[in-house]
């Protein structure tokens, strides 16, 4: 197969773990005979700085010219502490995902074998955990109407939804469920929230096309209680944009690093694939960053694309690099493993 | 000390566990010579079921003419999964805060000794934690705009807040924090919300008052992962409605049981204490339901009151449950005690 990959690896950490997974890529390609060509492109703080726009209109333009997006992570502390900034390194993944249509966010949480003592959560609670996060990416308060007034005194945001916006992952969600565990947990803050409501609404009249799958719903206050307390009661977890933020961002405690987990964002007129973790501006060139989530993007890439032996070769690698303990610092606090080392066994793995 | 305190035990499980708080605050009164009047009032499922309205005038004007509120939970299954419903259990929950000015609800997060080994996270993890939330209560998504198109395939929600809305909280939330470990941290999505920035940008603000406390800042979907890998980092946690509520809810995973967590509400007309918990519909009427977060409710009432020595013993009394596991089966699931058993122990030992 031959692939154009855009390659965003963004702020932070994001150069080198992304780096990593093109060795993984390159790698799987050499063995299984793919063509995998990478194109660069910048996009977050650091197209900010040359040349004023987190989105630059060239990246953009590749993303919509190649296969899949593979992509590192943006974000710097100027900006977060800067109510004033006009610009945003944020801007230009929440633009990039509306501009590919990029919908449905799905982040699988499943602990390693090797990992279960990494967690804070106890080893009884995770065994057996097996979830998948479907979180609507293109919707909601991240993209409603934002005002300030002039005196910077009063703020709102908007949150909107339509049935269509609701309708297209509801779909998606209970799909993946048919081939899992045939669950489907609606999450929302019905008692409370108009859009909430019509979500409970779409999702139930969508979820009568797939009778073999059981549909319940929970409140996200309680739903972040159940996600600590009993992991495994969920297979799929379908949600709105803001509470799938906030509840795989906590989930990662499962898995006991969020640098292992990825994720797939699809839907639209191409797919990407990310890390969930940030920036992590701290650790930046430092080889202590985990490349594991990066690579399992990889891996979810390679599926996307039906190359499913292609992507059990790197799920295996990475579980090799995890049994041996060939992991960095945030699995295994007194390693001598870093960013490179993990990624270099991988690709000598596969 | 005369005083005169609105009972509104609401639905599901409310009424069983209220009582046995009112048992507690007859034996302080009795111990420490004190009045304590109560008078009942109807909110919630049972107040639209009575007089089809969640919060009747009568109720309000008892709650606008007491010294304090004790409440107990409220909501309804019916309600939550018929999108059509015009009046909910919840908006006379919300239409209490608003009219009485209850902008803080403070709720804290302490696990007890004797129950280190009975929460999901490692008893390493949660050991030393004591933290305090302070989440606003009558602004942000909860009480802005709610839209539903005719056809009912549009909805929204608006998230507003005012410079004087994050101030007030604000002032309460570094005062406590003199008196503890002197640390905020600010928890919003200042990333995409422009609510967010603005919170940002007050409480930067209103910190200058308080050279003595630390600010610092995370982002919500971070600070979900870093209530349960590492709770001890936090003092005071300052957050706006939503967040606070999923927020809180988390943390309660630390204590090892949502039955166990109290919190008041604070800051206007009038002052609110209630558990944290719901109404918690399947368990009403079996005497399991857990009593000491509304028990806790009471205590915090008396610390509002001055009532230090009173508050501390009915602390002591609850620890003493505890400490021989006269608790109920959320706390330890073979315990042959309930509800009942729990209050009397309480009550019985002050
Ligand atoms: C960087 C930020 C805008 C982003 C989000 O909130 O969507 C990130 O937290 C994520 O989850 O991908
Ligand atoms: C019942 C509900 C409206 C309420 C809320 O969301 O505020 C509850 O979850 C709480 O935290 O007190």
């Amino acid at each position: 197969m031959n692939l154009k990959i855009a390659v965003l690896s963004g702020d932070g950490i994001g150069p080198e773990v992304i780096l990593q997974a093109k060795k993984a890529l390159y790698a799987i390609g050499e063995v299984y005979n793919h063509e995998f060509v990478f194109e660069d492109a910048l996009m977050g703080a650091i197209a900010i700085d040359k040349t004023g726009n987190p989105l630059p209109e060239q990246t953009l333009n590749l993303c919509l010219n190649t296969d899949a997006v593979l992509f590192g992570a943006i974000g710097d502390p100027k900006y977060d502490n800067n109510p004033n900034a006009k610009v945003r390194p944020e801007q230009g993944l929440l633009k990039l995902r509306k501009e590919l249509g990029l919908f449905a966010n799905i982040r699988p949480i499943k602990p390693y074998k090797a990992l279960l003592d990494a967690s804070p959560l106890k080893r009884e609670i995770i065994e057996g955990a097996d979830f998948t996060i479907f979180r609507e990416l293109t919707g909601g308060a991240y993209f409603g109407e934002k005002k300030l007034n002039e005196a910077g005194t009063q703020a709102s945001d908007l949150c909107e939804y339509s049935e269509e916006e609701i309708t297209r992952i509801t779909h998606l969600a209970f799909k993946a469920a048919q081939n899992r565990r045939k669950k489907v947990t609606m999450v929302d803050k019905a008692n409370v929230l108009e859009t909430s409501r019509l979500w409970r609404k779409v999702v139930k009249t969508v979820s009568e096309n797939y009778p073999d799958v059981a549909l319940d719903f929970l409140f996200v206050d309680n739903a972040a209680m159940q996600i600590i307390l009993n992991p495994r009661q969920f297979d799929v977890i379908l949600t709105e944009n803001l509470f799938g933020d906030i509840l795989s961002d906590e989930a990662s405690v499962i898995t006991g690093s969020i640098g292992l987990l990825a994720s797939a964002s699809l839907g639209g007129k191409n797919a990407l694939f990310e890390p969930i973790h940030g920036s992590y501006p701290q650790a930046k060139g430092k080889n202590i960053a985990n490349p594991i989530a990066s690579i399992l993007s990889a891996a979810m890439l390679l599926e996307h694309f039906g190359l499913f032996k292609e992507a059990n070769k790197v799920y295996e690698a990475v579980e090799k690099a995890i049994e041996y303990q060939v992991v960095t610092t945030d699995l295994k606090s007194d390693s001598k493993f870093g960013t490179n080392e993990v990624g270099e066994f991988v690709s000598n793995f596969i």
